[in-house]
C-alpha cells in the first residue's frame, strides 16, 4: 500500500468528519480524487459467508477490498477512523429484498451481528481513464453511468444468485483500446471491460433504456464498451433476499484512506 | 534479456545451420517457438540515419530491436553466430524501390556500407496469444495473417513516406478483449491493436481482398482486430527508393538467440 499525502489525508478525513456530521448527503463522485471510494453492503453474520463465497467466485463484478468482523463498525484498515454507522452520506435499507428505508445514518439499526463488505468501485478506474484524456461520457455529462442487466449469470452461491450489470462508456475503437489498456491495471475495480460493441449479444435490447442510471450520448464511430458493475453483487443481495441488510445509495460511496493506485496490477 | 535455455538454443543454431546451408529456404513461422524472429532490412549507410529515424517516430509499425554497425554482417546482441549474409531462408533484392531478384544468400551482393536493421514481427505475440488459447485464425488455418494498406500516414522522414499497413485477426469480443492485454505486453512486437470493427473507419475497402497475405475466415459475432504490420517500413524503403536494398521474404524471418519473452514489458 503507498501512503497517501498528508493533503488528501486532510481531504478524505474532512470529507468523511463532514459525512459523519450529516453536513454532506451527496454524491461522492469527484471528491478527494485520488482516495479510493468504495460500495458498501451489510449483511447479518449468517448470511456473510455464502456472500464472500459468491464474491470470491465472481471477482470481476464483486472486487472485494475490505470485510469487517463480526459486529464491528470499523475498518481501520480502509481508514484508521472509519466508522461504518455514519461514514456513508446516504443509506439504504432492506428487508426481505424490498427498501424500506434511506438515512445518512444507521446508528439505531446496526446490529451486533453485522458484517460489513467493501466492494471496489469503478470510480478509481475512471480518474484513471480522465487522466489519460478518455474521460468518460457520464463523467463528461454530469450524469450517472448507464447500466444495464445481461444475460450473462453469474456463478450462483447458495442464496445469492442473478445475472451481471453492466456499465456502459462509448469509446472510439482506439481509445476504446486504450481505455482496456488502463482498466485491465484495476482488477479491484471490475478491470477490463466484459464486451464491446453489439449490445445483444450479451442481452441487452435498447441501450437508450438502461436499467440503472441515466442515458449518455454516443457519437458517430463510438462503440459501446461495457465493464462490470457493483450492482451486481447488490441485485444478488436483493435475490437471495435476507431479513435484513444495508448498502450504500448509488452514487454515495465510502471514502477511503487507500489510494486508488492501490488498486492497480503495474 | 533471459538466457535461452540450451534446447531452444540448440534449436535455433541448428535452424540458423540448415538455413545457412541453404539446405532449408521455407517459412520460420512456427519453428524454434520461443525464439525470436525478426524482419530485416539492409540499406546503404548513405540511407540509413534516415530510415532509424522513420523507425524512431514510427514505433508501432516499426520496432527496431537491432541495428548493425556499417558493413558489418554480424549481429552479436541477437545471435553469437549470425551472419546476415546467409542466415535468412529468402532475401528479396530491390533496386530504385523494384524487386530484381530473390535467393538464398546475398553473399555476392553484400556492400561495405550496408547497414542492416532487424525489427520485432507478430509471430512473437502470436504464439503469447495461441499459448493464451487465442490461437490466431491465421495459424489455425495455416496461411499468411491477410494484411491492408489503411488510410493511416505514418510519420514521414526525409525520403521515407506511406501509410501503416495492418494485420487482421478476427476474435469474438471477450476474447479481443483478451488479445488487446496479450499484445500490449509486446511494445515491440507491434504491441496493442490500432483499431477493431469497421475496416472503412481506417480506409480498408474490403475484408476479403487483403493488399498482402491471404484472406482468413471470420465466424458469426467476430470482429476484425488490426494491428500494425512490419510490411509498413518495407512500403516505406520502397516508396524512398534506394539505388539498392534488401528485405527478408515475406513469412521466412531472421531467427534470433533472444526469447519472444525479451519483447515483454510485464
Amino acid at each position: 500500500m503507498r501512503q497517501s499525502s498528508p493533503l488528501l489525508l486532510k481531504q478524505t478525513h474532512g470529507l468523511r468528519r463532514a459525512i459523519r456530521s450529516a453536513q454532506y448527503n451527496g454524491p461522492t463522485s469527484g471528491l478527494a480524487t485520488g482516495a479510493m471510494q468504495g460500495k458498501v453492503v451489510i449483511l447479518p453474520a449468517d448470511w456473510a459467508d455464502e456472500f464472500l463465497l459468491y464474491c470470491q467466485k465472481n471477482p470481476t463484478s464483486c472486487p472485494l477490498i475490505g470485510i469487517s468482523e463480526v459486529g464491528d463498525f470499523r475498518l481501520p484498515k480502509l481508514g484508521s477512523d472509519i466508522d461504518l454507522r455514519y461514514d456513508i452520506p446516504e443509506y439504504c435499507i432492506y428487508q426481505h429484498g424490498k427498501k424500506v428505508n434511506s438515512c445518512t445514518d444507521i446508528a439505531t439499526h446496526w446490529q451486533d451481528n453485522f458484517v460489513t463488505f467493501v466492494l471496489g468501485c469503478s470510480f478509481s478506474f475512471e480518474n484513471a481513464l480522465s487522466q489519460a484524456g478518455l474521460t468518460p461520457r457520464n463523467v463528461e455529462e454530469q450524469v450517472d453511468v448507464p447500466m444495464y442487466e445481461t444475460n450473462i449469470a453469474t456463478v450462483p452461491v447458495g442464496r445469492f444468485f442473478g445475472n451481471t450489470i453492466v456499465t456502459m462508456r462509448p469509446y472510439s475503437p482506439k481509445d476504446a483500446i486504450h481505455a482496456i489498456q488502463i482498466t485491465s491495471r484495476f482488477p479491484k475495480a471490475h478491470g477490463a471491460p466484459l464486451h464491446f460493441g453489439s449490445p445483444s449479444d450479451i442481452g441487452i435490447d435498447n441501450l437508450a433504456l438502461p436499467d440503472f442510471g441515466n442515458t449518455v450520448s454516443i457519437k458517430e464511430g463510438e462503440v459501446p464498451i461495457f465493464w462490470a458493475s457493483g450492482i451486481t453483487p447488490q441485485i444478488a443481495v436483493q435475490n437471495a433476499s435476507p431479513p435484513i441488510y444495508i448498502t450504500n445509495a448509488p452514487g454515495k460511496m465510502l471514502v477511503t484512506d487507500l489510494l486508488d493506485m492501490d488498486l492497480t496490477i503495474i
